[in-house]
């Protein structure tokens, strides 16, 4: 087999051999057109960035760490580890490689950041389910130990650079697109107020309708949900339609709906698998891209590219849109 | 916060010290129920083997590779999630930590294998999807590098040790299943033959039917099992049930009976979230257990505790009975 070098992708992509350079080590100044066509060259050319000999070259471990969290009802728990296996791409193609670790609250995550900043030579951290009053990026900007936040610092100023999904953007987009196929009565199924992504999800329902929505709030799951969208549905004006803050949430409105003999509309968030078996309306986060922009601002801070301020990067969702909406 | 230390781990688990010790270093010489309790202590307590300390007294780096998939269609692809997530639990019990890379085929995982065995201090590597014909095992083996899989060497002796499930009982349950309820004619839909998985699921099925029962074979996904299923049921003598050899191909023959209008008995295999969601009957997995059998393997090799002859542990699946079947 031929050797596959930087020269090789860049005939396959057509551009240059600075340009495939810039794609792997500054994607942020490429367009995504050409981004995107350099990566496929990478990926059908099995190309590897040559660790051993930039870690020699860099005296780094190129090595980042990224918590995995507990396996959950299998709905909602798959949307991290689809964030997770975009940023096992994301730091392939930048010749880095992810180690995962498991903490239960953010004690328990400060502990083993310790515990793995002595045992292992790590470069930086991705963090994940940011929310407020999080201990976790203050412990680690205080010993300098580089990291960016998939998450963005909620109730906390932008002292370090993140990347977030637009939570209320697509709440917003189902909710219009419920308005645009004739609903007036359109409430929101989401979960108790204090998390900042349930919050958003809330306020881009509420922005578009304004205060005349009919909402409820509950733990996250198929059967909450559906006793929730029970009480909404046998109220005396009963929405049509349900923007909700899962899929998980989702389901329960559809049983709610069937149980209680209501037609109504449904839109899901996250676009899992469920959502696309069962042809459930959801918002889909863009979770590769949201990898790839994270692995793209730890490249900055680790190379000393990075601007003396720090960067966010805010990602549109987008609304897929079958069967039940 | 008090230091959490083994003797509180046995104090709460109501067992010794050693017991507590066994349960972390060599949890097959514990009975699984003592088991059990000491690794629910370990995880309220919060307790972390000490790592660094670990180290310095083993000489070894305490960290273990494995290959992280693609993003699938997010159906079937959620099993080796699973089982990622019980690896790195079972792995930060003993004080391991995970790696992850990406490898698309086996000539790129073997080239893989050589780049982070020179970049890295690694321990030992965990490889799923074993198949016939499987050059990496080899690779390693001749490297003196120590591993375990998650899958059976298929077609080959067993010259390492490994962990499976056996996937032949499986759909062998679900057959005995489909028999009680009183159907006589119960098909299976698979994949084409020459995959040791998916030979496996079919032989379950045909070893309690005989010779007797229609089958077709397909790729995997919704679609084509709709397609496949279709012409089974349209068929003379159509069958009344279907076990199918994944939730996808499962969720295909639903949409077939729909279209076609027959009434048909589903099961699937994986009992991943859309299952349960949609009401499948489906074979379970029990990753964690597996996860934890592989990482309770690859201790005793690192440890110089295995015996000379390999290991192989087959593990049961489960039946999980719901609505279509």
């Amino acid at each position: 087999m031929e050797k596959v070098t930087i020269a090789t992708v860049a005939r396959r992509a057509g551009v240059s051999r600075q340009t495939v350079s810039n794609v792997i080590n500054t994607p942020d100044v490429v367009r995504e057109e050409t981004r995107e066509r350099v990566r496929e060259a990478i990926t059908a050319l099995g190309y590897r960035v040559n660790q051993a000999a930039r870690q020699m070259r860099t005296g780094r471990s190129r090595l980042i760490a990224v918590r995995i969290e507990p396996a959950r009802d299998g709905i909602n728990g798959s949307v991290l580890d689809r964030f997770l296996h975009g940023l096992t791409d994301a730091a392939g193609l930048a010749g880095y490689r992810v180690m995962l670790y498991t903490a239960d609250g953010d004690d328990a995550e400060i502990a083993t950041y310790d515990e793995l900043l002595s045992a292992y030579d790590l470069d930086a951290f991705v963090l994940t389910s940011t929310h407020h009053g999080d201990p976790r990026t203050s412990w680690l900007a205080a010993r300098d130990v580089p990291f960016v936040t998939f998450g963005r610092p909620w109730g906390a100023p932008d002292t370090h650079s993140w990347v977030d999904i637009d939570n209320a953007a697509g709440t917003a987009a189902a909710t219009e697109h419920l308005l645009a196929a004739g609903h007036r009565r359109i409430g929101f199924l989401g979960w108790p107020a204090g998390s900042g992504v349930g919050d958003a999800r809330r306020e881009g329902w509420h922005r578009v309708l304004g205060p005349w929505g009919p909402s409820a709030a509950t733990v996250d799951g198929v059967e909450p949900g559906a006793a929730a969208a029970s009480s909404l549905l046998r109220s005396d004006d009963p929405p049509t339609a349900l923007v909700c803050a899962s899929d998980s949430l989702a389901l329960g409105a559809l049983q709610a709906a069937r149980e209680t003999g209501r037609d109504c509309a449904v839109v899901g968030f996250d676009d899992t698998a469920v959502a696309g078996a069962i042809g459930l309306t959801s918002v889909s986060q863009p979770l590769a891209e949201a990898a790839a922009r994270c692995m793209g601002l730890l490249g900055e801070l680790l190379d000393g590219r990075a601007p003396s301020f720090p960067t966010t990067v805010l990602l549109p969702p987008s609304l897929v849109v079958r069967q039940t909406a």
